[in-house]
């Protein structure tokens, strides 16, 4: 069962045009190019395997920034190409094209360990339909102690938003009343998150960190139940139809503040992985003002019919019922109280 | 069998993010407003059928336009959609939803035969996937005579294109060359036409047209097979690399030359139609300098499987074995002989 899962995963990785749109994701590309070639002194002279290589792309990049020996392991058909690619650029010598699965990988008796993995493994939300397990496994089975991991960190996102395309957009089109129309796609949608493009405009919150990974120490176990509860003050009033889940990724560089960050989110230039947006049903939406409190609880659930996927779960709290941060800039009277005071003890 | 795919294709008409699309698609909705709306004195008080109606918004046109009765014919269940917009307009009393195929639908004993059929029936390369000849048959059917149709013509339009998405670009992605890439992509969608937005500079010719109906007279039959075979010369050099194909509709209006034309061209603003692409195999592309002559035979051939498709042909002809038109503007020495004598003639 398992196995047909991921025979049918590999397959649909052969489509030729969905590495098209990767390959022409401007944002994706240039993280990851940037990344690797600002980075030779890591690169040079070293050993590196590219987990899920596709067409090979990041492959050659890492060949070009000075890497010895490249393994590129890619499960599906597309090792093929990657092969090709590799031959295209004249690297075959550095490059290694390995076709299957990570997993089933064994490295040379008498080859050492690779010093840097890079893997471009993310999924929608980060981890929908994602690949992090393979590259976890190759850290633990292939990577040496404190080598590095490209990228080595990701944060999940999430912003309390309005969705006018789901709701307002249909009060008018063209002069006429389609909200019915609305009211059945909402209804039609309602069953699973969108991944669409939010214009940040509908943001009523920049956005909290909900999770966040070091690629060097995360463990897949850590991966089957993500939970956030969260009280946050809206920054922009708005009506409050949804939720926004963005991800960025964060590379290794000379210091911390220069790092390549690949983000995702409504503020960045557009990216195939778009965001991701759980919209409320409508009883439960209201228009917003500034500093009003919202408090949710949001879930990532693994799939166990099927390991690549994971469900998603937000539920909206009472905001007089759970305990606020302290201080927290919402404006409920508790709440300015403990700030006030907190500020009275700053200055005295 | 037939009832099948029936069935299929209205099943996927239930699926409202289609008709999101339409709606959201500006060119469409302004080309029927305006031809509509700003048309009252045909519409006034006259009786209106609108095959295929999805979601009703083109027969709430019709109602405010003044037509006195309008049947809004849709198959699917997206005839309830259009009962709720059509309640929320407060349009009941004039636009009748009839919940089944325009084929099986009977007018009152009593009623008149209707004065306009409004549809939105055109597929991609106009006839794909389009619903004609339910408006073929609503129209032998149910249109007084010199009643008017809405679209009033259509035109389906070719030119010799550059195709740099499926060539050249595949030269340099981020420094790494990648030609074995896009020649897979290339064979793996070499069986079937591409829908892609052209960019007008890729095109080596403005386009010909290559079929011209009148919907006022168009018959099924001559839907069946379309071909058309034209020596053209190439209006600005480039590698031919394909053809691209488009439509236009036209709208009747008080006078020919202010008519609402639905362009789907590449220099027209983008539609969910975008255009239809046939890329030529490597073999036979080549860089070709202004006043080249291309000769070329292009088929639509309606599919036996499943009349809603059409397979689409095309052939190079060498330009020397066939007859060019006179004059002709092709580079050819006979054809330059035959122009300059022309122009001589009307000189003396």
């Amino acid at each position: 069962m398992e196995e047909l899962k991921n025979a049918a995963y590999f397959t649909e990785y052969e489509d030729l045009e969905v590495h098209e749109i990767m390959l022409r994701d401007r944002p994706r590309q240039e993280a990851y190019k940037n990344a690797i070639m600002n980075n030779t002194s890591l690169f040079r002279d070293k050993v590196v395997m590219d987990v899920g290589a596709g067409t090979g792309i990041l492959s050659v990049f890492c060949a070009k920034a000075g890497a010895k020996l490249v393994y590129a392991v890619e499960a599906s058909n597309l090792a093929k190409v990657a092969l090709s690619v590799i031959e295209e650029n004249n690297l075959t010598s550095i490059v290694k094209v390995i076709h299957g699965k990570v997993e089933d990988f064994v490295l040379p008796p008498t080859a050492e360990k690779v010093d840097i993995i890079v893997s471009e493994w993310m999924g929608f939300y980060l981890l929908h339909e994602g690949m992090l397990d393979s590259v976890i496994f190759a850290r633990d089975n292939f990577l040496k102690p404190h080598g590095h991991m490209f990228p080595s960190e990701a944060t999940i996102y999430v912003a309390p938003c309005s969705v006018p395309s789901r709701f307002d957009d249909w009060n008018n089109v063209d002069d006429v009343r389609m909200n019915s129309f609305g009211e059945m796609l909402r209804r039609q949608k309602s069953s699973k998150p969108e991944i669409i493009n939010m214009p940040p405009q509908n943001l009523l919150h920049n956005g909290v960190a909900m999770f966040w990974m070091n690629l060097n120490e995360i463990r897949s176990e850590e991966l089957e139940y993500i939970t956030f509860q969260e009280v946050i003050p809206i920054q922009h009033q708005g009506k409050h139809q949804g939720f926004c889940i963005w991800f960025d990724c964060r590379f290794p560089g000379e210091s911390y503040e220069n790092a390549i960050v690949l983000s995702t989110g409504p503020a960045a230039p557009g990216t195939h992985w778009k965001q991701c947006v759980v919209v409320l049903p409508d009883t439960v939406c209201e228009e917003l003002e500034e500093n009003s409190p919202i408090a949710f609880k949001i879930s990532m659930i693994r799939r166990n019919d099927d390991k690549r996927k994971y469900n998603l779960e937000v539920e909206l709290i009472d905001s007089n019922e759970i305990e606020h941060p302290v201080p927290c800039d919402c404006h409920l009277t508790k709440c300015i109280l403990v700030k006030t005071h907190l500020q009275n003890m700053d200055i005295s």
